[in-house]
């Protein structure tokens, strides 16, 4: 395994912007962790959720404290094929997976654990990469299994061969009560959402004179009402249903521009597909716009880009946890999303945007919306106070502080 | 700078597939150059035509006896951002660079001149981007510099900076006549026109079983009439004006397809930007199919589709040389193209295929081949037939193996 370095973070940086309550309730949870040696395991340093989480989190605990690292799992490509049909399987989607892969899966995890040591009193092992370590050490602290995925309706055969390793664990975390399947893991798992982190490029507030210089470089006009959908270009997502949404709800806001925005993997043939599709049903459409990081759109550009729309959308068919919907509402931006994953966790519905069924259904709350300046900023008030008590970094933080500390005390390892 | 590893390669191998007379005469025009230390430098070892052309190349070079060798120059963004910015400047474009880019572009090419020894009888520095190397050696050998780029309308500027460079080399290669700027150079140049390897993956033949499945994938239906257009996505190669022009043949010709097939790269977010804008034109037409390496499209699957269209069409406004155009007809395809760069010197018209001046007098003749599979049958086979004599590799390399023997006697240097 390769250890990643961690940036310097301070959580007292974060004092002003998160509730103050949360901050000092860490610090004091966090007493008896003095000390710990915590190590993170997962499989990439950059590139996905998971990732951009731990480089905040990591860091942290750091600094807090506790004597805390990361490691990322090493395998050739086909090791990463199998963990991605294994992921896609067990979100439902329908993969073969051979002997041999499963075969490989279980091999390069044991070369991985050669290099770990028994010497941690926390192990936290994320999603399936390395789940399998754990059957190759000796262990003597308490390993928690953090999946972020959504295992509600899995390939049972998938789950089964998982479940082996799972069942080791001392505790499984998930993102949502729903994601939990049936029939693996030892006990009551823990329920921990995930978060934004209120300090990184994507979520810091910028000068506005910044953001529409930004817009300007991709010609938006930021004088006219805006609507931003930030989602994966994937069926799930439903972008070709945003943008026939986009053209219905035009109707009767004929300035209204869509802003498609999206990260592109080069390794991800369906990812392209999907794109092209949702472009060529965009046609020569001049008001929506395709914003990739292949023409330039990074975290500041999306920072701008949802920082100056009039409203966020989310039409989801199947979500994670949407946390992009958190994003929108931490710049007081309210949200329309879908009834599924964790959109209506974030967006209240009525409050700081609406929660709709369908596309229909979402028509009457934009057209609301997008004609009415003060009900946006009332509702964008209450979405950056939604968020402020409930996907900051520092909520995500307090809860693995104090599922760690709960779980050392019961393992009868204690704390200090 | 890096060396490149070298694949092995044999002349013997082309033995059957090129023409008898070429290969022998390479093998006699060698003789004096065995053993003569030859040294290739560009900018890169794999992704763009010269690239391609020197992985066949030099260990051909070496098959024939001569120690040949090749390197890259290495550089940081800054100086590739440089040498791009001189390479669109010296090909007509508006760009302004500073002093402090030419110095960095002088500075990077004098840290590279450190690990090279003068003991070269011949050196072929290849664009731009080591082009000052000769600055900074006391050379002893013969010095070309291999021009790939069309300096028919530069940026005078841009050009007397390079031009410093290119007066010390003791020849200069242009791909074609109109090529040559003047007032640069000490000595007449030489013209080699570039060339297409049979051999490489993208030439070799096809079962035709394997070429269908690989049109299935993309679900190009292979009874269809088809055309086929590999051009990057760029304003000088037209790929709206090729739609548009699709879209009137397809009047007359109602089951057409249109390929259009690309290679995109990571850090060209122009050419996003106008795959964006042809994608955008096409619309949800099903007969416009977008392939490019983002899908899996790689050099067999460009074969396949080569093989498989009916037609081959380059419409460039401007064109390098468009060596395209010698892969299609290669695979018995006829090509019709514009009338700019390299495309008349490879379609004859009338007799592989027809040159056009606008896309209006490509109409007619793309209606009357894609009518005539007799007619299209016998340009297919003019066209294999003039790539044989004129475009393959074999007829490259001879070009380069006299020219070096002539400049090596020139020199008082002799050959062996």
């Amino acid at each position: 395994m390769q250890s990643v370095e961690l940036e310097q973070k301070a959580l007292e940086d974060y004092r002003g912007i998160v509730s103050e309550e949360i901050l000092d309730s860490i610090v004091e949870a966090a007493e008896p962790l003095q000390g710990k040696r915590v190590l993170h395991i997962n499989s990439t340093s950059f590139g996905g959720g998971v990732a951009e989480i731990l480089s905040s989190m990591v860091p942290l605990m750091v600094d807090l404290g506790l004597d805390a690292h990361w490691r990322v799992i090493e395998g050739d490509p086909a090791f990463f094929n199998t963990t991605k049909s294994f992921h896609n399987s067990l979100q439902g989607g329908d993969v073969n997976i051979s002997d041999e892969m499963r075969g490989h899966y279980k091999e390069v995890n044991r070369k991985n654990a050669e290099d770990l040591k028994d010497d941690w009193d926390v192990v936290v092992v994320h999603d399936l990469q390395p789940a399998a370590l754990i059957e190759h050490v000796k262990r003597e602290g308490v390993w928690i299994w953090r999946c972020h995925l959504d295992l509600s309706t899995p390939n049972r055969d998938s789950l089964a061969f998982i479940g082996q390793f799972i069942a080791s664990y001392d505790s499984a975390i998930y993102t949502m009560e729903g994601y939990i399947p049936s029939g693996i893991g030892r006990r009551k798992p823990a329920i921990i959402h995930p978060s934004i982190d209120p300090l990184s490029s994507k979520n810091l507030p910028m000068e506005p004179t910044d953001v529409d210089s930004i817009l300007a470089r991709y010609d938006i006009d930021p004088s006219k009402p805006t609507v931003s959908s930030v989602a994966r270009f994937d069926p799930w997502k439903d972008p070709i249903g945003t943008i026939d949404l986009y053209r219905v709800v035009k109707r009767r806001v004929p300035d209204l521009q869509l802003l498609l925005v999206s990260s592109m993997a080069d390794d991800d043939p369906e990812g392209w597909e999907y794109y092209e599709k949702a472009v060529r049903r965009a046609g020569e459409d001049p008001d929506i716009f395709f914003l990739t990081n292949m023409i330039g759109v990074g975290n500041r550009e999306v920072n701008a880009i949802q920082r100056r729309s009039s409203l966020g959308l989310l039409k989801s068919i199947r979500e994670g946890f949407g946390l992009t919907v958190s994003e929108s509402l931490w710049k007081r931006v309210p949200v329309i999303g879908s009834r599924v994953g964790g959109i209506p966790l974030q967006v209240m519905d009525g409050e700081n945007g609406f929660v709709v069924d369908d596309s229909q259904g979402a028509v009457e709350p934009m057209v609301r919306l997008l004609k009415d300046e003060v009900l946006r900023e009332r509702m964008g008030e209450a979405g950056k106070a939604h968020v402020r008590k409930n996907f900051l970094i520092t909520r995500h933080l307090r809860d693995y502080i104090n599922l760690f500390v709960s779980l050392l005390e019961d393992s009868g390892r204690g704390t200090t």
